[in-house]
């Protein structure tokens, strides 16, 4: 009995470490979760189905298997360039405002419409098309991206077959109800036919960095705003050639599309636009937009 | 010394607890560096100076801080919308050649200018532009852009003063060499005069999440890439209208202007985009783009 009550603290010691070693031991448990879920730590993750795994921001510019890669330094930058005076286009006035009205009339016709016909489109209308998008502006003039056309039926089945097995899956699971919901009202699934039918598909990706001469890797900064501001002027050209598109960004279908077109692994594929003539029978829903007052304020 | 003894399971209880306690706000101080840094787990913050605090990626659609709010649920949705037929918009097909020919050309002139002349634009050209950024498609057709456009001298001037503040740090501090490096060939520096001088500045903001009538939220899918697409249109129609721009996104000054220009905190600044004719002596860097074989792949 002495023995015992000697040994008291003893007893006391190892129960407040036990003590200590749980608390420590939920704390790093807490840690790792929010670690491992660090995008998705201030909702639960099925409430963010639209988080594409293969779709990294613009800040993972390095992606982690690349940070111990070989990236150029300031000194091997190029020569500063010579700055030259800009060749102006200046319309007279009135000239100005009707060519303002009339380019909003014309891009105000713009639908996103999937019902797309199998009527052939001359392929240098395509290449017109990407060579527009091609002039968007880039974080430090990096133009990080790459349009992969398909037309080849095969391909393109090749792509739909991927496309509808990972949209199955996200509508079903991934997206839950209420965006499934949001986009009942547009009669958007899983089944995607203008995969076969249009005559191209367009696959934009972006570069999330570059590769230089030699080897080396460039930084490609804001390089998902940057591909974003191409793809608005790729629908631009589009609808100015009377073609439609539906602008999609097919959930975690990335790295298998990214495989089967044979895109190094600097490239993430952002959307997909399937692009032709429109179907003579295509409907599109009885949307409006929102009037200026509602998404313009003048200070 | 027997009440000492005594009490000896009582100081190694207390001195244990302690122990405890330390190990716990230890991991708990680890925990909170992970929440605030993490985004920039997977190298060290210095490489990723182009991660702005502000600028909350999509994924981030519901802020921490908005976590309980009272969102809508499926079943409070609008109901399914009616369907109509596209109206088709054919050219014959030379005239369609010819059109994406012309919109290249015209585009392909675009360039980022940042000198810009005091002169007044008329306010119907910038409204038929915004309208036309309005025109943009997005997630879910939420529309998630709020334009600002400042045209009062002394709130452009408070813009300068953030951005200028903001800037200085980026380039002296944030950015790093090797982006630094990057600009200076543009010669692209933190005074930005074009601020106080052009007519007008576009600040674009991207809502995170929507707010509908009785005060709850929607969701906003993809907001990000959504608005950038919009200023894609944007970029296009100030070309069209004979106007020039620079497509800045100004790092860290997001917060400080958006409460300038007193936005709600669903917005998130996205783009600044000063806008006017070029002053008569603006010079551009003697950039090339990439041939189209460099961003297009035929398969």
């Amino acid at each position: 009995m002495a023995l015992l009550s000697a040994l008291t603290p003893v007893f006391v010691a190892v129960f407040c470490l036990i003590l200590a070693f749980l608390f420590k031991s939920n704390q790093r448990g807490e840690t790792k979760a929010v670690r491992a879920g660090s995008k998705q730590e201030s909702m639960p993750a099925k409430l963010r189905p639209w988080v594409d795994d293969d779709l990294e921001d613009d800040t993972d510019i390095r992606p982690k298997d690349q940070d111990d890669g070989d990236w150029i330094e300031s000194g091997e930058r190029e020569e500063e360039l010579d700055h030259v005076p800009y060749q102006e286009c200046r319309y007279p006035v009135e000239v100005m405002v009707q060519r303002s009205q009339d380019f909003y009339t014309l891009m105000n016709q713009r639908r996103s419409v999937r019902f797309i016909s199998s009527e052939p489109v001359p392929r240098q209308v395509i290449d017109n098309v990407i060579r527009t998008a091609g002039t968007a502006p880039s974080g430090a003039h990096t133009e990080p991206w790459t349009f992969v056309v398909v037309s080849d039926p095969e391909v393109k089945h090749q792509v739909r077959l991927v496309v509808e097995e990972e949209e199955e899956v996200n509508y079903r699971q991934r997206m839950g109800d209420k965006w499934v919901s949001d986009l009942q009202r547009l009669r958007t699934n899983w089944v995607k036919e203008y995969l076969d039918v249009a005559p191209y598909l367009v696959l934009v990706f972006k570069q999330t960095y570059g590769i230089v001469a030699g080897g080396k890797k460039k930084t490609h900064y804001y390089n998902e705003i940057s591909v974003s501001i191409s793809c608005g002027l790729l629908l631009a050209a589009l609808q100015n050639a009377g073609l439609v598109t539906v602008t999609s960004t097919p959930l975690n279908c990335g790295p298998k599309l990214r495989l089967l077109l044979r895109r190094p692994a600097n490239e993430k594929l952002l959307m997909l636009l399937p692009v032709g003539y429109p179907a003579a029978d295509a409907t599109v829903p009885a949307l409006t937009r929102k009037p200026l007052d509602d998404i313009l304020v003048h200070v």
